[in-house]
C-alpha cells in the first residue's frame, strides 16, 4: 500500500484516479491554461489560437504556465478537441469573441465521405510532441493529462460547422440519418483512438474525454450515440492509463457513464457529488464540481464553496478537485488562487 | 368522478393537471406561437416583437394561431417573461437574430433600488387584456395558460442585461452580494404575484412559471435562490388555478421542485419521465419531454419518438404532452403536425 503521506503531485493524482488513499484531493482545472492568465495573453500576441496549439514549444509553454502560477497536481496539454476534425480534413478557427468557426458544415454523405481518419498523426503530432516537451520540464513531479473530445461532441461541432447555441441540426441528423451519423461517429472514433494512443506514448498519464454535449442527447439516445463510442476508445486504451469521462449535464443514467469503462467521472456543477457517489461503484472516482462562476466572485466566497465541497467528499477515496466546467476567460486570479490554496491546504 | 370519455380540450387539460383520468394526454407546446408559424411571420411584418406583445388584439390573434392550425388543448398567451422587468423600469428588446438586449445591466444597489414593483399593472395590463380577448374567442373549449418567469431566471436576465451564454455574472453576484440579490428577488416576486393574479382574474386556467435558468444554479443554491421564491408566488395564488413549474435542467432534487407547491412539473428532455414520476408524489403531474430537435427532423421520426414517450407514460394519471423546451423557430410544420396528430390519436 502506498504511504499516502509522502506523495508527490503525480502520485497523488494517480492514486486518486485509482481510488487509493491520498493525503488531500489533487486539483487541476479544466481550461486552466489560456485566456484567464495574463502570461498567456502576453504570449498570445501575434499568434492565432491554432498557431499556438500547432507549435509544440509554445503549446508546452502554455501548458506549464498555470502549473508555475498555481502549483496544480496535473498539467493538461494545451490543445483543442477540434484538432481531430482538422486532421480528418475539416479545418476550424477559434473566433476572437469566443466560439468556433469551421471551414464547412457536414450536410450530406459526400461531406462525411471526404473525412479521412487514417492519417491523423501526419497532421496532429504536435500535441504528442507538446506532451514530450512538457514531460521533460515536469519530470515525474506532476501528472500530465492528454485529452480528446467524445465522438458525439465532436460530431456535433462538425455537423453544425462550429459552435451553436442549441446544436439542433446535429440532433436532427442523428434522428433523420442514423446510418450516416454512425459512419461519422466511427470515423471520429478511429481517429481519436490513434490520437489518444499517441498522447499516451508521448507520456500522458491520464486521458480525459470531453463529452461536453452529452447532456443535449435524450436519455434513450445517449448510449448508442455517445457512450458506446467512448467505450470503444477506452477499450482501445486497454487500461494503459486511467480515463476520465466528463459527460456534462448527463444526469439521467450514471450506469451508462460507468459502462464506458471510465475510471473517473467528471461531474458538472448541476448535481451533488455525494449523490453521484451513491449511484456508482466504489472503485470509480469522481472529479468536480465547483461552480465556475465562483472564479469571478470574491476570493472568500470561492474559498468557502471549495471548502464545502471538500468537506462533503471527506473520506471518499477517489476524488479529484476541479470545476464543474472550464475556467471562464474573465476569471479573477485571486479567486483561482483562493480555490487552489484551499484544496492544497486541506487536511 | 369525471367521465373521461367526454372531455373537451379544457377539461382534459385541467383533469391532467389534477392527476385525474383522461381519454388521452392533453398537448400544447412551449413557444407554440411565434416564429415557427408562417401566419405569425406574415402578421409580424411591420411590428417589433414588443409591439405585438403590448397590443392585446394582436397578442390574442398570435395566441390563437397555433390553436387553429394544430388544435392544441391549451392556448398559451403570447407574451414574454421580461415584461416584468419592463414594468419595473428596465426596458428590453428582442433582437432580430435572436436573444434579448435590455436597456441597462444591474450592477449595484442603486440599479436595484431604481426598480419599482408597486405599479406593475399600469404597465403590463396588456397581457391580462389579451387573455380576456382570447377567452372570448375560445369560450370554455380550450384551456388558457398564463405565465411568468421565475424570479431567479428573470434576475439572471436583468443582471446580465439580456441573454448571455453562461450567466456567470448573475451567479457571481448572488455569491458576492447575497443581500442585494435577495432584495432583487423580493421585488421581482412582488411584481410577479400581482401580474399572475391579474392573469388569473382575466381568465387564465393555469399559470406556468418558467425557471429556464434553474439548472445553472449549484444544488445547494437552488432552493434559496429559486425554489423559495416560486413557492411564494404559488402560495399567493393559493390554489385558485393549478401551477406548472418548468425548472429546466434541475435534476438534482425533485423534492425541492415539488416543495414549491407546483401541481405539475415541466420536464426538459435530458431525463426520463418515468424516472421523475418514481421520485415524486403520485398527486403531482408531469409535463414534457420530447427533444425539440425532432421538430426539425423527419415527421416519421418525430412521430415515433412521440409514440415512445406516450407509451412509457401509459397508465400514469397526470401527464401533459409537451416538448422538453420551446419550439425552435426553424421547426418544420409537418413535423409539428405529426407530433400533434400522434398525441391526439393516441388510444
Amino acid at each position: 500500500m502506498t504511504d499516502s503521506t509522502h506523495l508527490n503531485c503525480r502520485e497523488r493524482f494517480l492514486c486518486a484516479c485509482a481510488c487509493k488513499p491520498v493525503d488531500r484531493p489533487p486539483i487541476w482545472m479544466m481550461r486552466q491554461a489560456g485566456r484567464s492568465l495574463p502570461e498567456y495573453m502576453k504570449l498570445k500576441k501575434g499568434y492565432k489560437f491554432t498557431e499556438l496549439v500547432q507549435n509544440p514549444e509554445l503549446a508546452s509553454e502554455v501548458t506549464l504556465q498555470p502549473i508555475r502560477r498555481f502549483g496544480y497536481d496535473a498539467a493538461v496539454v494545451f490543445s483543442d478537441i477540434l484538432v481531430i476534425a482538422e486532421a480528418m480534413g475539416q479545418k476550424y478557427e477559434l473566433m476572437e469573441q469566443g466560439g468556433v468557426k469551421m471551414d464547412f458544415e457536414l450536410n450530406s454523405k459526400a461531406d462525411v465521405d471526404k473525412l479521412d481518419p487514417s492519417r491523423v498523426l501526419d497532421h496532429i503530432s504536435y500535441t504528442p510532441e507538446a506532451i514530450k516537451l512538457t514531460r521533460k520540464e515536469l519530470g515525474d513531479e506532476r501528472a500530465i493529462i492528454g485529452f480528446a473530445g467524445s465522438p458525439w461532441t465532436l460530431a456535433s461541432f462538425m455537423v453544425e460547422g462550429g459552435s451553436s447555441r442549441e446544436n439542433l441540426r446535429s440532433r436532427a441528423m442523428l434522428y433523420n440519418e442514423p446510418k450516416l451519423f454512425y459512419t461519422l461517429l466511427e470515423k471520429i472514433t478511429e481517429a481519436t483512438i490513434t490520437y489518444v494512443k499517441a498522447q499516451i506514448e508521448a507520456g500522458a498519464d491520464v486521458i480525459q474525454l470531453f463529452d461536453s454535449q452529452g447532456g443535449t442527447l435524450a436519455p434513450n439516445m445517449f448510449w448508442k450515440i455517445s457512450g458506446l463510442w467512448m467505450q470503444q476508445i477506452i477499450d482501445a486504451i486497454g487500461g494503459e492509463v486511467p480515463v476520465i469521462v466528463f459527460a456534462r449535464n448527463v444526469h439521467h443514467n450514471w450506469q451508462e457513464v460507468v459502462q464506458t469503462g471510465a475510471n473517473v467521472l467528471g461531474i458538472d456543477w448541476g448535481i451533488r457529488l455525494p449523490d453521484v457517489c451513491k449511484a456508482i461503484p466504489g472503485d470509480v472516482a469522481v472529479q468536480g464540481n465547483l461552480d465556475p462562476a465562483l472564479l469571478i466572485a470574491r476570493p472568500d466566497a470561492a474559498a468557502a464553496e471549495t471548502q464545502r465541497i471538500l468537506e462533503e467528499m471527506r473520506g471518499r477515496n477517489g476524488f479529484i478537485f476541479n470545476l464543474g466546467h472550464g475556467v471562464p476567460p474573465e476569471a479573477d486570479l485571486d479567486a483561482i488562487q483562493a480555490v487552489a490554496a484551499t484544496v492544497q491546504n486541506f487536511k
